[in-house]
């Protein structure tokens, strides 16, 4: 294992510490428990935004909190769940009175401490939701999972989420636009290295030099089949057949493409890939209005892809385009 | 070598077709001869700031094409000075009779060709000038370059140099801001693994399990020297150790500390250093008033990170802040 760490059990802790020294007129970030908040919360009148997860998959989510999108994030230790207190506190030192809405991806852990943590947040008297995001088509059910895994459709929600609340949409209606934003996207990815967790020090599988992981997960967990090697045009095309068909996307229909980086593949690559993803939805018949290429939520260094589409209209649009201004994505004024 | 790549001779223009789909409403593509330039290109009465190299290194340099940074930029081939045709093709296509400002990373290739290409600019009465950027500290010359080798730096360079060209600066006025920025910059990296071009196949270099390369390039040629693999507390302070001597830094100085991705090295670790780079950087005096985070000079999927300091003053922090629009660095308005 060659990694940039002192020790495996203070990861977390030293790279949060990093964020504060990097970010820390940007964000305020809590080592006890672990969250990020942005610097000006609470904001008064405004739903925070609340999202968490495992560590391993920076620069989500502590690095989308700020205006625009997140609130808080709430890291665990790397490919952990946090704890139903981070989630808790975090929710708390974003609370302004209008309500917290947590963004959950599908894992079982993660649903489990965030459905604990609304009720202790319930129990305070703050109104707390939560929209879940399950957007992989790969499998069914998996390694860590209930139904579908949650990948990089996260990333949209969080920042689509985020621009409606910055204009004081109601918690209400930020559940109807996260439910509506779920049901519109779909994901899938590939990898064609494993990842080796610190606290592990081993590659989380083993793949030959001729073989890649189809359908795999952010976590290293197995996908939907091992297969050979194949060209960029090809593994693309493995991704967006499935995607496409499985909303099903139709002819018509405009979308958001987003070609993501599990974390050790080169931005060179994930260009190629986005040309012929863009080649194969044109085909389609669909529309891309809106993209994003880059390695946005990983899996510390697997080299390998995620293709997510998501279907917009005009007001996903609207809040694509608007403000963000976090550690990792920042455009607009 | 796994990668998502087609064929190895076609890396860079399915790259270039990829950024075109992806950011074609920002950047125009040229693909005979390779070449990327903003959108709106040639802006009246500014100076053309002009970049390139191999390619290898995404973001840089297409992905800081646009308002705010670059005007221009032309890829080579991997590893690879882009020629000096390419080099005058582009800078021709943003030229608006203000001039154009070529910015040079020191390798001998590049400087040779961005050389011929400003004589082929003045013959067409297009004024030409160039900035170098050599501030890698670790070896004084190396296998592509006499002098020191232009590295983290060149990210820093383009932006300042992008927002005062963007303020209608004259070309004599953007190359003395340019100087004083390269005499005022210095960088050291490391590498924990080689990468492997497409077109070879094979490793740059070998590492064993429990070594690193000091001082490294950003074409995996060798370093400063091979040293067993250390943690990353004492690795960033081998690399800040030189960087601060060299200038030197002083006491009292402010700083821009840039802590920079080789590609396969996972954001988290990045925050890691940066962690204790800062605390290095204060120990030693200097106050970091801004900072960078993250892969934006690379070396494909080599894993490791280089450090960039930069002395700031109230004009460069002004210039840093100013908006920018590219596919890969963007804030402001």
């Amino acid at each position: 294992m060659k990694k940039l760490i002192n020790a495996p059990e203070n990861v977390v802790r030293e790279a949060l510490e990093g964020i504060r020294a990097a970010h820390g007129t940007r964000v305020r970030v809590s080592l006890e428990p672990f969250y990020v908040v942005r610097g000006d919360a609470p904001r008064p009148g405004k739903v925070g935004i609340v999202s968490g997860g495992g560590s391993g998959h920076e620069p989500m989510h502590a690095g989308y909190v700020g205006r625009g999108m997140l609130d808080a994030a709430c890291p665990g230790q790397i490919f952990t769940s946090p704890t139903p207190d981070q989630i808790f506190e975090a929710s708390k030192a974003v609370s302004a009175g209008a309500g917290v809405l947590h963004v959950v991806k599908n894992y079982t852990g993660d649903v489990m401490n965030f459905v604990l943590a609304a009720d202790m947040l319930r129990d305070e008297g703050i109104e707390a939701e939560s929209v879940l995001v399950d957007d992989d088509v790969a499998v069914e059910n998996s390694l860590y999972t209930a139904g579908r895994r949650g990948v990089g459709l996260t990333v949209l929600m969080e920042k689509l989420l985020g621009a409606a609340a910055e204009e004081l949409v109601s918690l209400g209606d930020l559940k109807k636009l996260g439910e509506s934003i779920r049901s519109s996207g779909r994901s899938m990815g590939i990898a064609l290295t494993p990842c080796t967790a610190p606290q592990s020090g081993r590659p989380s599988f083993e793949l030959a030099d001729d073989e890649m992981e189809l359908g795999i997960g952010i976590h290293g967990e197995p996908g939907r089949r091992r297969a050979p090697l194949a060209t960029a045009d090809e593994i693309t095309a493995m991704l967006m057949e499935p995607v496409l068909r499985d909303l099903p996307f139709r002819s018509g229909d405009e979308v958001l493409l987003f070609v993501n980086g599990m974390g050790g593949t080169p931005l060179l690559e994930l260009y190629i890939v986005y040309r012929k993803a863009a080649e194969i939805a044109s085909q389609h018949g669909t529309k891309v209005v809106r993209s994003l290429v880059g390695p946005y939520i990983t899996s510390l260094e697997m080299a390998g892809c995620s293709i997510t589409l998501l279907k917009m209209n005009q007001e996903l649009c609207r809040l694509w385009d608007a403000p963000v201004d976090t550690p990792s994505l920042r455009w607009g004024a």
